[in-house]
């Protein structure tokens, strides 16, 4: 284990946290906020001690597999601890554990928040929250891969860890090439979207905010009624189409940045994303047409919802908490599913679930023609008895932790539904759940421990469970 | 695709369910109820289509893989849809559709009642419900491999396809012996617990019913409170213990019969699942402890409950819905683990769990030292790639086709609770579920839609998802 390297690659991380943390103060700043200075001094500390921790360089920067898990499970452990703490700095979230659920809730890009009057903050607080989620989206690591240049050892086993999805490629053969085009990518569309956001006369601030949710997935609102605040089409409308193309795996992105659309189109995963969130939106807007005047409005509803629980982002335009079981169903389920692989999106991903299907089918074969060689194919290539097995006991492991999850959350007495949908929303990284966690209330209600175990859902899912589960794990640490 | 002989050994199971319906025409006639024609008609109708399947014997008695799927998820469902006409003749329940439901949850052994006055019923329709867990607790088919001098083929196969859990193997070398012996120990275990529930003072025909009810793990109860009716510590205890039993493996038991005490305790499945009962059972009375006068009172009604749950029986002593949260959900995590493997249990069973604990331990290791050899040992042996890869499969098809009949089931505008626990109970074979069809309440408000769907569930569960959907599937028929 290779441990210095793995305190240098710490030590550089909690350095970009303390220099992004800048960021905040400075929109305290122009606010003439006074609990801007939280921000400063936290920056200035995590500069600190990320310089001490990174002060000797290794001499051996090799990173294999377990280092890979080992840095990224730190990494965003220590991001959140620290990132925690300007909430309680400048007394916005006086409780740390409330404050930890927050900023996990911001990086893992799920959401879920235990404010009740969100409009009270301040404006650093507000950046703060909904930037954790841009910076989460894509990955602290990714970044730091991608822009330290002395960062250039065998960092694919740190994007590997970090980037969702059960298959993940390189763009291109150089690893800190890759990860900057993933960043230039996102940004750009951030931009696109912040931009298309103020056309529709939304201020500034605001499709900011909203940008870096829809961007990293994440769905913390800046408004206590979420996107339906701003009560506008246009507006639902294009947070609508950039939620759904943040769920797209990014490769294909950038094949369409590239002009292979050809390539794009290709793929299986994209198809049944797209697939699946056409038919669940028109089954949904069916379910609901009573409720509204028209078959469009409840289609504009409908869609919202589904791109937004699906890509698991978590925005709101409408109370689903009040439409018929069958819709609440549906996007139950949606949150399960999740989005592409590759993409900022959280959940099992859609490329799980259909090599989870076509897993069936070849062992429903198997078992009728024992003799029979039966393989898998996904996007057009064979998989391998390696990749099945990964991605099988990760199903595996997902619904034995959610049923941990889910039994230590019913300590406390709430209902089943919100117990269920509290760890489904975290697990998945989504943000709203049902219930008492449903899109009109909030995880304020929930106790310590509650919120605790909410926050390890949350990073397992982001991470998707194994480095999470390695790094409690002895024999990671082994030399 | 061998089809005489399915069709021939159709046959015999359907003279086999028209004489097993002589069994209730009796009881009909000693009671001297009116309705008792029905079964006396059904039987000879029965016996009559039997023989004209069976007329013509097959050359060829060979059953391959895809024929014992086919002959079991055929003879099943063959099974429930005559099973159910003598519901419907002697005019109890009048819809077919509940009358279908009814007996499916007989002969899987799920116990969930469309009924909402049970002890209205006539002594034969009572015993008949009853007696169809104790056939489908063993199987029918397993019956018919023991006891038909003719089954002499490769009826492994059937065997495989019908008794639960992901290992099975035979007693004995000679499959029909093996089969004899199963029944022998079920048959003397259950007039054992007849006995011992008179000698609490029970009657003679409700300890009979009873008997069945916990020797298939059924949990059909023959009174409106269930065993609640009773008021007795005895015979609750005995309840408990046989229910325990019965969800034990065969194969131990019949270890413990030839008295190799060591071999069955050296069972790491047995182990966990009495460790599972007893923590549980703990974890519920600490629980319940306000709302019962004393420790042993609590302890009482938890264990009940544990038992009955954890073996997918679904007796009642006390309305669990009333119980706090963390309770019900150890209940309903309860549901998904099931029993033993080899047992007249449900559930995914106790052995799948800890397969899939080990198989995600074992897939971390690999993920750390990616060139190591990692395998999966249990019971004492290395489990083969064939072995894992059904039960990981196993698990992702289980939580599809769970998300699928929830899915299903909600297009009734029902609670989620409630639809939750439909599925849970049906799926897994338990029962009671929670909300409307809890512990007091019964499935006779649901849509036919979901009586079907759940009908199909209680069968997947109890023939252990594959060979129903084979049945389904084209390609099995293919000559």
């Amino acid at each position: 284990m290779n441990r210095r390297m793995i305190l240098y690659t710490l030590g550089k991380m909690l350095m970009i946290e303390g220099l992004l943390m800048l960021l905040p103060f400075l929109i305290g700043v122009i606010y003439q906020e006074k609990e801007v200075w939280a921000y400063l001094i936290m920056a200035f500390l995590l500069c600190v001690l990320g310089k001490v921790m990174s002060l000797q360089k290794p001499k051996n920067k090799v990173i294999y597999a377990k280092e890979g898990f080992a840095i990224v499970a730190a990494a965003w452990i220590f991001l959140s601890v620290f990132g925690a703490i300007p909430f309680c700095m400048t007394g916005e979230i006086p409780s740390y554990v409330d404050a930890f659920f927050e900023i996990v809730s911001g990086f893992t890009t799920t959401g879920s928040s235990i404010l009740t009057d969100i409009e009270a903050l301040s404006h650093a607080t507000l950046f703060w929250r909904s930037f954790s989620h841009w910076i989460g989206g894509m990955g602290i690591l990714v970044f730091v891969v991608a822009f330290l240049p002395d960062a250039n050892g065998s960092t694919l086993h740190i994007l590997k860890a970090e980037m969702p999805g059960p298959i993940v490629g390189k763009l291109v053969s150089k690893i800190t090439v890759s990860s900057q085009i993933l960043y230039q990518i996102y940004t750009v569309l951030t931009i696109i979207e912040v931009i298309l956001l103020m056309l529709g006369g939304m201020p500034f601030f605001d499709s900011l905010l909203n940008g870096f949710g829809t961007a990293g997935t994440g769905g913390f609102a800046i408004k206590n009624t979420s996107i339906a605040f701003y009560h506008s089409a246009y507006c639902d409308g294009i947070i609508t189409f950039f939620m759904i193309l943040f769920g797209v795996n990014f490769n294909l992105i950038y094949f369409f940045a590239i002009k292979k659309f050809a390539a794009a189109f290709k793929s299986e995963e994209l198809c049944w994303y797209l697939f699946i969130i056409m038919a669940s939106a028109l089954a949904i807007t069916c379910n609901i047409l009573p409720m509204y005047t028209s078959f469009i409005e409840a289609f504009r509803y409908a869609i919202f919802q589904v791109a937004s629980i699906i890509t698991t982002t978590g925005y709101v335009t409408a109370d689903y908490g009040q439409w018929p079981l069958f819709s609440q169903t549906i996007l139950v389920l949606l949150m399960f599913v999740g989005a592409c692989a590759g993409s900022t999106g959280g959940g099992m991903k859609v490329s799980r679930i259909i090599i989870g299907v076509k897993s069936a089918i070849a062992e429903m074969k198997r078992m009728i023609h024992p003799h029979s060689v039966t393989s898998v194919r996904f996007e057009g290539k064979y998989l391998s008895h390696a990749t099945l097995g990964n991605i099988h006991v990760y199903w595996v492991l997902y619904f034995l932790l959610f049923g941990l999850s889910f039994l230590l959350v019913s300590l406390q007495n709430i209902n089943f539904t919100s117990a269920f949908g509290a760890v489904a929303t975290c697990f998945n990284n989504v943000g709203p759940g049902l219930g008492i966690v449903g899109p009109v209330g909030n995880f304020s209600s929930l106790t310590d421990l509650s919120k605790i175990v909410l926050s390890f859902d949350m990073l397992a899912g982001r991470l998707e469970i194994f480095p999470l589960l390695m790094f409690f794990n002895r024999s990671l640490w082994k030399r």
